[in-house]
């Protein structure tokens, strides 16, 4: 890993050009490459805290000044119990998953003696910009590292010390190791993220890591292809066939087990046929976790007349677009099923819906039909998660409709090209007329 | 299909909505519907040849106007022998092609009850903006509804009248099916270009077919995905080991049997020790099919003395990075795999590059290094085409390397969703920690 001063031009050729060498490395070479890092890190453990400690000294002014969030200090704490290990731990996870490189996926015989081969390879540089915390760093050096892609990481400046302390560790281990050092590039200069987001020429992918403001404010900034969501506006339709008994907790789980996770419950929608029986436990359920109601005239009606003493606030339209990463759920009547769809495709944000019945061929309609990266019947939306879906390691959550969607695991640092071993073979002698060889496009086996 | 006089924001919304029922298609409905505007476009044969001969009529007259080359006349012509049965024989080709909608490609128990399925599902909205060919209209609406996507064409004005008439055959057909009309718009309106493009929230991917200033002027303007290649400079490295007696015949295939393709030969770099030996009797072939050789110093030194007759002209730097798309060759000298491999990666386009070669370990090392969509040892590049590499259609060849790359099929028009079915599963209840369930993750089999 360089710490470069580069202009990000200059830092972008490097890093392609080490995307080149780093493409071609064995998996063994790579592997070591992260094992050398973890060593690093475990040897540099005290120079790394104190580097963070000042990082954290700053911060707690800035602070007590009102000009950073606490949340955001706590963030930085690399310190607190756990974290480094943790940290440390991650990077030996990432080494031993499966090799996302060099995984046939196609094999034709075109001809004799002519095989085409479809073959997983590195998407080439990476740009990940990232906020303040500090152990994302680590983290994605190895997630880069394993998927053969070079990556210029950009991280917040109230991690800067750290963060270059990290470097130099994982700079020094990369020096022993075949990785070529300008693979992982550090971008500590200021003010670079609008010069490197321009640079589609050499950026391959954009992976944020951060706010929904920062996400939305370079998903409309480059024309290089961006992973990651903005928003993540989730809704679970309460159809009138829904189970009673888990109807309540799968949506308490779904609003109230993190609610600033993009994968909570935003808007609940609810059969009309249903207020007077569904919903009011729901509703109980959910007040009982502090959750604040802002529902329709329908729903707002029924709830009244069931349990008078709830206290409900009035939606507006503007609720039905509001991802509120807090205790607030927005509730509206809808008349079937259809009516839950174009409201979800319409006012939704493409990440995970869910619909709680028990007909299946709603339900099937319902996961058809919902445009958005998941689509559950009966379960929470909590469980979209690269983790929980067992990928081992979540690179992010993708809300695109190209390359990767939903949480996306090294699978998504990936593209694929197609090798073509012939013995001499030219494309004259094929066609339809007489005297031309015909293609044989005989599939083989993939091992 | 609408033929649509709405703004492009209205078209564009209606797409998508029409794409959310299209979504939801069997196969067979998305098939009979194709089975109908082959039954339409075979009954309005006549009228459509008709409004054709009005289009061409205009485009002669602008060609001895010298305002339109006698080439894109010629491409207008749908009345030309065979063209109009090659058209309906089209549809019916991608409709026979295997379903791309609905494949499970991941099945993971995540807990008894609880399992996850990764399943293929259209794109949503694409935009597709061609040029003249009015046959293109209807392989381009067949390979839509087939992969389930709805489409906003918009193609060259000089086959206005043919488009006009293709698209109310193919509109009359759908009244019938179940597609719905919006599905696949036409737009006659001018200029629109720049405001489709800048569509973003509503259409998800644009494929131009055209030239390749068409390609990058879209590349260069939206934010939309773009699947498609600008410029095709595809090289060939001949490596002192290669074989004479198929050495010649390649690289006069990969050159002269196409050369405005995408996939033609436009650099050859010449290992240094092989300069007065295999590349002599290259060179002789290729000017015996008329190709003009621009070499470096060392390369035309090398031909001068082998063949003193031979018409040489000097390279220039820029002859590199020239997609020549005619019967030009620049050719280099380089002294080692490593400083061919350098070259391509920066020089070329990614598009499809060869080694001639005997040496298995150089052949792979330039494979897995070259970072071009096809990478191939002792073949043609005149090989990159989907048709070639058996794909039963091909919707454009892709130098991308996100999503798609090389010769794109239908798969090129497909992402995917996560299926989640639960029986009233919540999240909170995993975790590591005590009295806490783990998940299963156990791989289930895709069929």
């Amino acid at each position: 890993m360089s710490l470069t001063n580069a202009s990000p031009l200059d830092a972008a050729k490097a890093a392609k050009s080490a995307s080149h060498v780093l493409a071609t490395l064995s998996t063994s070479a790579r592997n070591d490459a992260l094992t050398a890092i973890h060593a690093a890190l475990t040897a540099s453990r005290d120079e790394i805290l104190a580097a963070n400690a000042r990082d954290l000294e700053l911060a707690r002014q800035a602070a007590a000044d009102g000009k950073l969030s606490s949340s955001l200090v706590a963030r930085l704490d690399l310190g607190k119990k756990g974290k480094y290990d943790d940290m440390l731990k991650g990077i030996l996870d990432v080494r031993d998953l499966p090799d996302p490189v060099g995984k046939v996926t196609l094999r034709t015989k075109l001809d004799e003696g002519l095989e085409l081969e479809r073959v997983t390879c590195p998407i080439g540089v990476l740009l990940i910009i990232f906020e303040a915390r500090p152990e994302v760093i680590a983290n994605i050096a190895a997630l880069a590292i394993k998927s053969g892609n070079a990556a210029i990481l950009k991280g917040g400046k109230e991690s800067t010390e750290s963060f270059i302390a990290i470097s130099r560790a994982i700079s020094s281990a990369l020096e022993k190791t075949s990785v070529p050092n300008d693979a992982i590039q550090l971008v500590t200069t200021r003010d670079v993220i609008p010069e490197l987001l321009a640079l589609d020429r050499h950026i391959d992918l954009v992976i944020p890591r951060g706010s929904s403001d920062l996400v939305r404010y370079i998903k409309t900034t480059t024309r290089i292809p961006v992973l990651g969501h903005a928003d993540g506006l989730c809704a679970i339709y309460l159809e009138q066939s829904a189970d009673p008994a888990t109807a309540p907790d799968i949506i308490v789980d779904a609003k109230t087990s993190y609610p600033a996770a993009c994968n909570a419950l935003e808007t609940l929608l609810v059969q009309d046929t249903a207020l007077t029986t569904l919903l009011p436990p729901v509703a109980s359920a959910l007040a009982a976790k502090g959750v604040e109601l802002r529902c329709d005239e329908k729903s707002k009606a029924a709830l009244a007349s069931a349990l008078p003493d709830l206290k409900i606030v009035d939606a507006t339209e503007e609720d039905y677009y509001t991802e509120f990463l807090s205790l607030t759920l927005a509730i509206k009547t809808v008349s079937s099923l259809d009516e839950a769809i174009t409201h979800i495709n319409t006012h939704g944000s493409h990440h995970t819906d869910a619909i709680l019945t028990s007909d299946k061929a709603q339900a099937e309609q319902f996961m058809s039909a919902v445009d958005s990266s998941g689509v559950y019947w009966n379960a929470s939306t909590r469980f979209a998660d690269g983790t929980r879906y067992g990928f081992g390691t979540e690179v992010g959550i993708s809300t695109n409709k190209i390359h990767s969607r939903g949480p996306v695991g090294l699978e998504g640092l990936m593209i694929y090209k197609y090798k073509l071993r012939g013995q001499g073979h030219v494309s004259a002698v094929y066609g339809e007329g007489e005297g031309k060889k015909r293609y044989l496009h005989q599939p083989l086996p993939l091992e």
